[in-house]
């Protein structure tokens, strides 16, 4: 019952006669570094329930503070091992007490002799970084020479970085699309004023693509809020100088915006991690740093506006991409019908970089006995 | 697990060996004009979004007060128009500001130049009567030559009309029986008393279907609010002499009561609209018009007393034809045993009016050029 | 993604090559009495509707207070006949008035002669003992001659018996295995201290398996209300002498703790009584007995306490069980991994006992004729 052709954008090469993948359904490809919780959710002791594209896993923090990753599931029952107790370095299940170690082996089971533990569950490799825990959900092999993702300024003193995020019932890709079309200013109009974008142009490699973008103001005043993000006011002047560059690093996504004199005075680092098997529900980790004036002091007292504001923008991006996800659902297919090209070259890279079509059948094998729990 | 045979009564004539459709499965003709609101629900200058048998729909109100009904998707990234902004007599999408008018055509998208505008969205025909906007969810083409209802007494300045309606979790074929088989005076014993219908014949044609009834009181007193919705109390009579004849003219329903001398005093004109592709819900449109009495004031004052009996009516049938719908579910078949002749003439007519088994396709194609905004 | 492998322990032994059916998808065997409700949530003159795995079954409690249980919908259009009015010795229709007796047959249409009337609904033999109203839902053939099961301690003056139970989101099995495995009181660590229990030893018949336990404390002072659910309080002994019985006597269970004298001091009868059609909810209806002691009141008073610990034990096993639910909803097999042989005998017998794997078929016929009201 709709009148536009669901085709792709003829920027998109593809094979004659090749039906392009439906993009809502390409899953993210595990073998990377995905942040799971932060680290302030599993407490010292404590042991955290979490899922990545419907996989259950458990993160456990040791009474030594080390944290591991397990399958959220005790061995036995199937009970998730979230509910159970931290006992030293080991997590024990809360229905009949089997435990597990950091390696997800089995060391005890109160009522058997230690002879006839049987099979434990899957260990995931697992790193602690910037107040993130990373979790690598793929071929646990590939973990070592797969590096952490860099973290934009967020180690840097001369920045000031706000941790955000939420649970948005959208795909992924819905995620990358919104940040990357600075098109969609209209949704913002109440918060931004109308602000026009303008594409100076996109970049592609393998993994990544990227474009720049200048602002200038349509109708309306500058907002204070923004004025704080897009790092000082420039009131007066109808352009912007200032430059945006979105870059979506496959699977994760940053934001810059630097001055004419090239400093970088915001500086976003953003991932969309699927929930849900069908990987149609992500929660979101951002890390957004912004360069501190000379007064640093400035930043700070101004900081709750940066954040109110902020969370206004990302509930009306939260609200819409969930609108797509619905449409997208009650259509049962991908009708975009996309017209900027940068957009037609991310959804590409999206599709190309995803997992592949057919799901990995993970062999039933123990874990390779080389992992210790320090990883 | 059922005892009785749920073959339908021999009064239906099927030819041999053709399975007779299940009715609760037969989706409601669209080729008919459908009201989707009530005026006050669309604003000027606003959009509502509502659903026609699983379509979603927005109906716009411009600035100068006219309505259309688009497709509520954006063609661009399928977001629902209702979210979006009126713009003079155009409706702009909230994400990017692609902008359609009442034809569904796209004749804006602010980063793009006029030449190179997509493909807009599906307009159905609209028109707005009596406090209701119909809209023709079919083949367009037919919308001219297909007149709107007669809405019973409305207009007319002897009545006082009520509007009324809600949604109602059922199948519309139930709400057709409900009404048209009063041998469910049962069902109101508590509000009506003990009534008892006596069917004085039925009439059939090729799209309608009708019934007169007289009613005697078995026990108990007439209600004030039955007297006030029955016209005139006659209490001390056994025997009413009024006559009730409730007749389904596809799609719609009426129920009117005259007296013994012609005077018609009540006249109910009702329709319920599927909301879902299923069509296991609906909503209801009414209008139930009283004759006013010489001093018409006292209908006026006693008009809450009306509003109250009638709600609680209406939600004794709302419970009942809500556990029919839930039984078709659980049973996932019709096992309905009727046996009163005219009931079983309202179900054929249902099944031979309804859409055919098969879902239309409709062509991926722009709307008819001839289509203007006045419609 | 599981590191092991779903395969039964090797202490069931199944013929090479046939595979071991799902337990959690194996229905409970129809053909045994099970209680449907308290005889107190049936009120004279009332009717109340309940459910056994996804048959709406309606009890009635006539006028002169027998209780008879029907299908739960009326023959003509299938609403619940719980919604209906007792008339005496039978059920009225809320909608039409159409009329049953206790054996299903249709006594009465307000609008049709008497020599007209339709075929009954389904009758169910149905029994009240003890407070509880059980029904046949399999073969009413074979009720006759299947006896009531025996309900424990509940009918000795010499103890005081608590009824409880509650609905729970899991097979009926989780029930069952959570009851017999008493290693679980890892999972009641908080409400009854370190309890070790041990497994005297088993045994098994064709439809029942029993297990004997004593218990030892490993650590912690014995709580009150424990005390009291024991029967008394024996502390300063770290090695309790008395016995701990459990037994599956399909499909019911019970659990018995005996003193080094013989004498039994606590008695429980218990039964998962499947809800939905695909048996993952089951009410529980369990009678606790427990001996008075020498100064009854003792008990009477302590009666407070008993209640609120049994709580507490209960909540920790319902939310334990749901758990196992979910995983298995999630795995979509058995994934579990037994090490526990009693635990693996009765597994084996709730598959062997259970209804056979294809639904039986219910012949479309009326009820034997020669069931009386009084059954």
């Amino acid at each position: 019952m709709h009148a536009v052709s669901p085709v792709e954008d003829s920027t998109v090469e593809t094979p004659v006669g090749v039906p392009v993948r439906d993009l809502r359904r390409v899953h993210i490809h595990p073998d990377y570094w995905y942040p799971l919780a932060w680290s302030h959710e599993v407490k010292r002791g404590k042991a955290h329930g979490v899922r990545f594209a419907g996989e259950p896993i458990v993160l456990v923090r040791t009474e030594s503070g080390n944290v591991f990753a397990l399958e959220d599931r005790c061995a036995h029952r199937q009970v998730p091992l979230h509910g159970g107790v931290v006992d030293g370095e080991a997590i024990r299940c809360c229905y009949h007490g089997w435990t597990y170690d950091c390696t997800g082996r089995c060391v005890d089971v109160p009522y058997l002799g230690r002879e006839r533990l049987p099979n434990g569950v899957r260990a995931y490799p697992c790193r602690e970084v910037e107040g993130l825990i990373f979790v690598f959900p793929g071929n646990a092999e590939l973990a070592a020479s797969t590096p952490l993702p860099p973290l934009g300024s967020v180690a840097n003193h001369a920045y000031k970085t706000r941790r955000f995020g939420r649970e948005v019932a959208c795909h992924y890709s819905f995620m990358h699309e919104n940040l990357m079309d600075m098109n969609h200013q209209f949704l913002h109009r109440r918060q931004m004023g109308q602000m026009r974008a303008r594409s100076l142009g996109r970049r592609r490699g393998d993994d990544w693509v990227e474009v720049d973008y200048t602002f200038s103001r349509e109708a309306g005043q500058q907002p204070i809020g923004e004025a704080l993000v897009f790092g000082q006011s420039r009131q007066g002047q109808k352009q912007h100088k200032d430059v945006m560059t979105i870059r979506t690093q496959y699977p994760y996504q940053t934001l810059q915006i630097r001055t004419s004199d090239g400093t970088l005075v915001m500086d976003l680092w953003i991932i969309y991690v699927p929930l849900d098997a069908e990987q149609r529900t992500n929660r979101t980790f951002g890390l957004l740093s912004v360069k501190r004036p000379k007064l640093g002091v400035l930043l700070d007292v101004a900081w709750p506006l940066l954040v109110w504001f902020t969370e206004r923008i990302f509930k009306e991006d939260r609200w819409i991409v969930e609108r797509e996800q619905e449409a997208h659902d009650a259509q049962g297919a991908d009708w975009n019908h996309e017209v900027f090209p940068v957009i037609n070259e991310l959804r590409d890279l999206l599709r190309t970089c995803g997992a592949p079509p057919t799901r990995r059948v993970v062999p039933i094998a123990p874990e390779p006995a080389a992992q210790s729990c320090m990883s």
